[in-house]
């Protein structure tokens, strides 16, 4: 019996897909730029089916690549060629809010949304959120340890984990799922899980930690002139806002995309360089706290949105970046951190570095927008053709010599593996190399993300 | 050259100890039920020495027991025999207080008690505590994942870890100290190594994330008549005091035995089975608050303390317990966590585990005390001999019968690996067997730590 019946019989013939019409989906990411043929597509309704079919997967020698919501921006949930794609979107039950905890049961494939409004519904938030909220899966999302605008005070998808259950790359079920606030009872295996990007073992279940509801709500979107500017705002906020939530930025070409995309006015006149949007959550209404912090850093103009519609209305021009530039010409994505001390001078120094690398694309740019409070900047590069890397290289060694990170929320995925042992040094990717073989010792989950293909260059 | 002269040329001829006079201290535990001979104690003062001490062990083939402040309580941080005991004690600096961010950077071998000042001068809490604070390290704390009462609201030692660096077991320095607060660029071995007690690596420096301090306190001591009614009161006061801080509990004997080893006379009459310590802190006077959720839960004898030295009396009462417990006799110590539902019945039934596990040990007696809110039990078992572990077996196989943990915040050391595989599945074990094996392939760190030797029932 071929690989293809094996996995018929564990998830039924209407889960294993072979037809290119119905494999294609899953087969090219959200950016367009990555993406190949799978062998086939498997969608499993459990934990059960997961094991069996990882299991099945071994013995064939068959690699995998799991795949969430297909959101992921560096290319590692979508197959390279020939891998047999997990879809783990069947996997979406959510279970009955804990109130006395503050934590919720959520299986792998539920989307962000649906969490978070299972988690307002029962006084929570989900402490969670990004533009890719309807698509992105909670296994997506520990797999990737997704950030968002929120991180700045509740932290990435790590800090949501209160428990874990996942399938180990010989089909061996991990649960960690009692709940309990200290647990030291040998390697926290799990915390390796968040973020290795489906590379050491599939997410099946988590047990999700909560946050406080808080629905008095204000944003303001500062227009500032520069991004030291920018970044003293921040620094004023945080001394004097404590409930600030989020503190996001974009520039003024990136706006001018999103209102071009958006076909209406810009809502904010004269126009500046650089905007500060920044939101305050609390019990009791953070108007006026956020107000004078914003008068005591010496801020004169600001967009302030009090109600629902008017927020949305501000976040939109923040999360419409990405559609927006996709409606342009596919980018190269590159989701970076730097140091809050080096960020100004990281931000002005980005398009100088892009002309350098590439004076042969005159019409090359990038667009700069990001969560300010993490120091995370997506760099988004316009203008040099797919295979062309000199400008994101360029990017990512000035990102190094800031004291950076080649990835703040995104991800390594393939996009980012050929740039890890530049990051991180000879001596630690050995040690990565070491824990990828110790438990996926054949190769099989995700191969060639996070960790370079030996032969790779 | 031997090994004791190429270590004396790391660090100097007067960090290298083996004369059993003062190689001594180094070699039994806090508790006196776990030690054994160094071959050589070895003091290196920075990270260069630590890893080219680590290097020269690993040539050599020499096991190597890392040792912070020798506070652990699961024989982890003594030698078993014969091994290399690496002292961090030396590596103690601690960095200025970075107030926008902040962190603060700190050597491993930091007190937790010099931490807690500097970051109390510097308008910070530590965020974490406990009654090893003395003595104990940083590095032993990271290394322990210590919790401690304030892990209620802040979290384990884990979640403190802004940054780390630390030598592998072949010497290699991994170093993740730029404080990126998202940093997704490959798989989080520093969140490996937190809780891994010195079996895949030596922590060297950490870089600690502070909490705002909050000077505004008011603690609460409430007899109460079962562990029942003390889950009800900590579910009272979570739902109805926002700032509470810590909720301890310990029962009536406990306190008897704390009363006798400080001479002193009850604070409290009438007496009670069991006894709840609560504290709350906030930026205002939380006292009000602390009273009013009281008096809603029902509770209406409490003694409460909003001064300094009222404070420590009270805290004193619950902090003495392991050092009253040891003044009468070598207790077995068991760190175990429950989930909060199945708390009170867990607490109920362990006395007569106790003595159906220990019939012909009449006078056998179990001292409970621990951190209520976390489900933190501290089972210190008085009256079966050292070897006898009848008793412990016994408590352990009701914890896992209660969904619980067989460590909670101490570990799993030399005291409890036997029992790591009941606890966590053969599967599992397998898993982090291959991860120790990965980064220690020959069993240089920590031997017979946390995983039982090959060949150890
Ligand atoms: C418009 C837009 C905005 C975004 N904004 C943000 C943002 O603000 N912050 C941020 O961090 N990210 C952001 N992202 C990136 C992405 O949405 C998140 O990283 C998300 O976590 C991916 O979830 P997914 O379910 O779509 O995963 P996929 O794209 O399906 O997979 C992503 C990776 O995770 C692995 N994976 C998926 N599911 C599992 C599983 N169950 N177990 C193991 N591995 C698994 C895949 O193999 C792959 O390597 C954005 C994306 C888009 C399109
Ligand atoms: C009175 C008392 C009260 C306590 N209360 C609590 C409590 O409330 N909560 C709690 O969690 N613990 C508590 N403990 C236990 C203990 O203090 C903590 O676990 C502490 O973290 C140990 O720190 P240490 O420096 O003394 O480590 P050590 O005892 O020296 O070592 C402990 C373990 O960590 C390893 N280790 C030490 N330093 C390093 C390093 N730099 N790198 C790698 N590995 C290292 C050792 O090999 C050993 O396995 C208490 C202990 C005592 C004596």
């Amino acid at each position: 019996m071929g690989l293809a019946d094996v996995l018929r019989d564990v998830v039924g013939p209407a889960h294993v897909l072979d037809d290119p019409d119905t494999t294609a989906p899953f087969e090219r990411d959200w950016t367009g730029r990555f993406g190949g043929r799978a062998a086939l597509v498997v969608r499993p309704a459990d934990t059960a089916q997961v094991a069996a079919v990882v299991a099945a997967c071994a013995r064939a020698g068959a690699a995998i690549v799991p795949q969430g919501g297909n959101t992921g921006l560096v290319g590692g949930g979508v197959p390279r060629g020939g891998e047999v794609v997990v879809s783990l979107v069947r996997l979406n039950a959510i279970g009955a809010v804990d109130p006395a905890l503050g934590v919720v049961e959520v299986g792998a494939g539920a989307t962000l949304a649906a969490l978070q409004q299972t988690a307002r519904a029962a006084g929570f938030d989900a402490g969670l959120d990004f533009g890719a909220r309807d698509s992105c899966t909670i296994g997506g999302a520990v797999a990737c340890d997704a950030g968002g605008a929120r991180a700045l005070s509740h932290g990435t998808a790590r800090t949501r984990v209160a428990g874990l259950e996942a399938v180990l790359a010989d089909g061996t079920v991990v649960t960690r799922m009692a709940g309990l606030a200290k647990d030291n009872a040998g390697y926290d295996l799990p915390a390796l899980l968040v973020g290795s990007e489906g590379t050491l073992g599939i997410v099946t279940r988590v047990l999700w930690r909560l946050e406080p509801r808080f629905d008095a709500r204000v944003a303001a979107l500062v227009p500032v002139a520069s991004a030291d500017a920018a970044a003293a705002l921040l620094t004023a906020l945080r001394a004097e806002a404590p409930t600030l939530e989020s503190c996001d930025f974009f520039l003024d070409d990136g706006l001018e995309l999103v209102l071009r995309y958006q076909r209406r006015a810009s809502p904010i006149e004269p126009r500046a360089p650089f905007y500060v949007l920044a939101e305050c959550a609390g019990r009791s209404d953070p108007t006026d706290e956020l107000a004078a912090a914003l008068e005591r850093a010496g801020i004169e103009e600001a967009l302030i949105a009090d109600d629902t519609p008017g927020r949305d209305g501000l976040w939109a021009l923040r999360e419409l970046h990405p559609d927006a530039i996709n409606a342009v010409a596919v980018p190269h994505k590159l989701d970076v951190g730097v140091p809050l001390a080096a960020l100004g001078r990281f931000l002005d120094a980005v398009p100088r570095v892009l002309a350098e690398a590439a004076p042969d694309v005159p019409d090359a740019r990038a667009i700069l927008f990001g969560h300010l409070g993490d120091g995370n900047v997506h760099v988004n590069l316009l203008g040099p053709s797919p295979d062309d890397e000199r400008a994101d290289d360029a990017v990512l060694e000035l990102v190094l010599a800031s004291g950076g990170t080649i990835s703040a929320e995104h991800g390594v995925g393939v996009a980012k593996a050929r740039w890890l042992e530049r990051a991180r040094g000879a001596g630690e990717v050995a040690a990565l190399r070491a824990l990828k073989r110790a438990l996926d010792p054949d190769g099989i989950l995700n191969p060639g993300a996070v960790l370079p293909s030996p032969g790779l260059r």
